[in-house]
């Protein structure tokens, strides 16, 4: 009976596992050659950071990415489309500021590193709110003092993320409801304005945005990120006794304006897809090179290097360019549902949003089995390749919307421990990215496309 | 029969690899937390680089860099002792350039970026070479050519390092020659000066300086390293016909100085030993960071660690600053005569000095199957912590005459991609550490040194 059992296990695991041939070791080999001796991806993000640079959704650089989008796919010799969709249009004010009032002298005030979070609300250029701040280090802690103590303060969220974990994900996971939920639980307890310590483990003078989860039309307080040097330099300060600050800020929400996904398809002669994306949308500092610029050149390099090699899909094979990841998601819902509608089979989407440095694996979210086990069959093939780490978690941003619709999607996992220094920052910019980190990165996931392409995943 | 072999293999694979326990588990736990949360690496590589800087053996930096590492090993809690050597002393001079005449203006040049190789002999700083230039890819090419087409010439060596690598220092490996030999050989031919193109992916405007392997006394023209794009400049000023180099240079040798190994020992009741280290000296330029200040910190903070965490070691515990890497060996060649003489039984012996990047494992240099294997065995308990590489291979340099001898050698394995970047430039400055990298690197190193103590290598 145990014979019997140890068998049947061995044919399952032989089904699950995809059958390698030397074809395909020879065929990945010639990608990687490929991407690393004549890769077009880091000249397309030289370009895509230096001539459109921070490209928030709905400003007029969004728009340009969008054209370059185009181009770009159009140069690689793919079929372009393009997918229209609405955008949220939040835009920085004119000022954001916040100020630590000199206890001496109460006209004197110092200055924070201070940048508005994504979503919030100003009083305008000229209404600066002074008032007192409270320290508080969680949600919870929120909660406890109530409305009677925090009516009328500015609320101070000064949890630092926890350098203990290995993976800085997991560290600003554990971070980060202080920015995404804060200022909205704040307001609903009375604070006049919300100040959160920037989601990193370097201690520097960047203040980090990012978004507070603020929508068009909220009722809410200003929200401001300060930098990490700031946050220890306040709380330094209160612990001395109350302290005052001035915030002066002046974001808004603008009306909503008409965007695009930028798709470039490689065709198969079927309606079978496998997506392979980042977004083309950042946050409006820096230049969107590690987030996510890193993920969009790197999404077309895929497909165009299986291209120039004379590959002939089974499948369509296609580079998504998704628009406001950032503060929306609608690009990503929107392909779902275009996805959907044109009754495509989608067999896999892939998303590259983790910053373009070294690849160590990836990440599976899906619920089947045997779609888990064959993409982890890849790693005998891949791990001479550096791509150690393949495992069941998150799935991307992008493709949650077709993840929860049961499609196995992956998310390119890099070694991500330079990624929070710069992350939603001025020095997320084109010079933080590394040639060779991001052409292994385009390899990796022509590679895993080239394999799901092959064996499929049934 | 089959059978009975089988059973054999499953008992030596029993006895080779380490039985760990929860105790194991909980212990490297520890180490992490601690290198990451109270790490101590960072910031003595911040004072390292700002406030000792470049430190080339027989510079008074480098003296400087002697008493930086006695203090911070006592500090440290530990037992320090050094160990006297005499070095070479090679100087940069007051000018290096490499400049290309001007063909429609032979009184007109052009500068390049340019700087000395180490051990390069200059001809005095008011005393310019100026003759034709010749492209060479190779020493086979230089051989082919022979004396009568090399007299009198400046041999331009420029065969790039080949991209098409996975790993980084198989394309240094690749290229180096030209620098390392190059010189000697030109020489030999009749050569006037020999320039050669930066060991570097990078297409940059850096310069690479590296040893050329030239002694002192030794009868050789001068030596120059110009970076990527003067070199592609060049190579494409000569398709369109013969060009002219002036150059200035006037590095030369000095006296041999005394200087020192710095070792802190966290001591057993025994003879036994194993050791960790990097090299103190650097090249003179940027502030010897990765290369490698990295490996000194990462060293004294692995044994620094497991003696905080109030560990009873089985063996004399040591970290070494090796002096005079770069230029010589000194260090690491007399710190084996030292073992020696003073009849320690080297348990192991581990280098890092390939950056403070990511760890990513280990490469071993032994002879010793069993020692192979057991260290191959901690792979089970280090993999969670990103250490998927363990392989037989390069033991490290300053480790080498002790692997000569038969101890077993590890050598730390960093993500590499960055690392020839900024190797040897003045790119490569604190700044491009990453704390979390680096004290990864350290716990890596802790977390090994915990293993070999516990199980040993027999």
């Amino acid at each position: 009976m145990k014979k019997i059992i140890f068998l049947g296990a061995v044919l399952i695991a032989n089904t699950v596992s995809a059958q390698f041939t030397t074809q395909d070791s020879s065929f990945i080999a010639k990608i990687y050659n490929k991407a690393l001796t004549e890769g077009q991806c880091y000249e397309n993000l030289r370009d895509l950071c230096k001539n459109v640079g921070a490209r928030l959704s709905g400003s007029p650089q969004a728009q340009k990415a969008v054209e370059w989008g185009i181009n770009k796919v159009k140069s690689a010799g793919l079929v372009v489309s393009t997918q229209d969709i609405m955008v949220p249009n939040w835009k920085r004010g004119s000022i954001e500021k916040v100020e630590l009032q000199f206890d001496k002298d109460p006209k004197i005030y110092f200055p924070l590193d201070a940048k508005s979070l994504g979503g919030s609300i100003g009083k305008g250029a000229t209404k600066p709110i002074i008032a007192e701040v409270i320290e508080l280090k969680s949600l919870d802690e929120l909660a406890k003092l109530g409305k009677e103590k925090i009516k009328g303060k500015i609320v101070f969220f000064n949890r630092p993320m926890d350098p203990s974990h290995l993976h800085v994900f997991n560290a600003y996971g554990g971070a980060v409801d202080q920015r995404s939920k804060g200022p909205m639980d704040a307001t609903a307890y009375g604070a006049v304005a919300v100040v959160v310590r920037s989601m990193t483990l370097s201690n520097d003078e960047y203040p980090h945005t990012g978004s507070a989860r603020i929508n068009a039309g909220d009722t809410i307080c200003p929200a401001l990120a300060i930098s990490t040097k700031s946050a220890d330099e306040l709380s330094a300060k209160l612990k001395l006794g109350p302290q005052k600050l001035r915030i002066f800020s002046d974001s808004n929400w603008e009306q909503e304006v008409p965007s695009k996904n930028v798709l470039g398809t490689l065709k198969a002669d079927n309606l079978n897809l496998i997506s392979v994306g980042g977004h083309l949308d950042s946050w409006d500092v820096g230049e969107g090179a590690h987030d996510d610029g890193a993920g969009i050149v790197q999404s077309l390099e895929a497909i165009r290097i299986l291209k120039d090699l004379g590959y002939k899909p089974k499948n369509n094979l296609r580079c998504v360019f998704w628009m406001n990841e950032e503060n929306g998601l609608r690009g990503g819902k929107a392909y779902r549902e275009q996805t959907l509608a044109e009754k495509n089979v989608h067999i896999a989407a892939i998303e590259s949003d983790g910053g373009g440095f070294t690849p160590r694996g990836f990440s599976i979210g899906t619920k089947d089995e045997i779609a888990l086990k064959r993409i982890m069959s890849f790693k005998t093939l891949l791990e001479p390749y550096g791509l150690h780490s393949w495992h069941k978690g998150w799935g991307g941003a992008d493709t949650s919307p077709l993840e929860a619709d049961g499609v196995t999607c992956l998310e390119l996992s890099p070694d991500s421990q330079r990624y929070f220094d710069l992350h939603h920052t001025d020095k997320d910019v084109f010079e933080s990215v590394n040639k060779r980190e991001l052409e292994l990165g385009a390899a990796a996931l022509a590679a895993t496309i080239y394999l799901i392409d092959q064996y499929g995943l049934k």
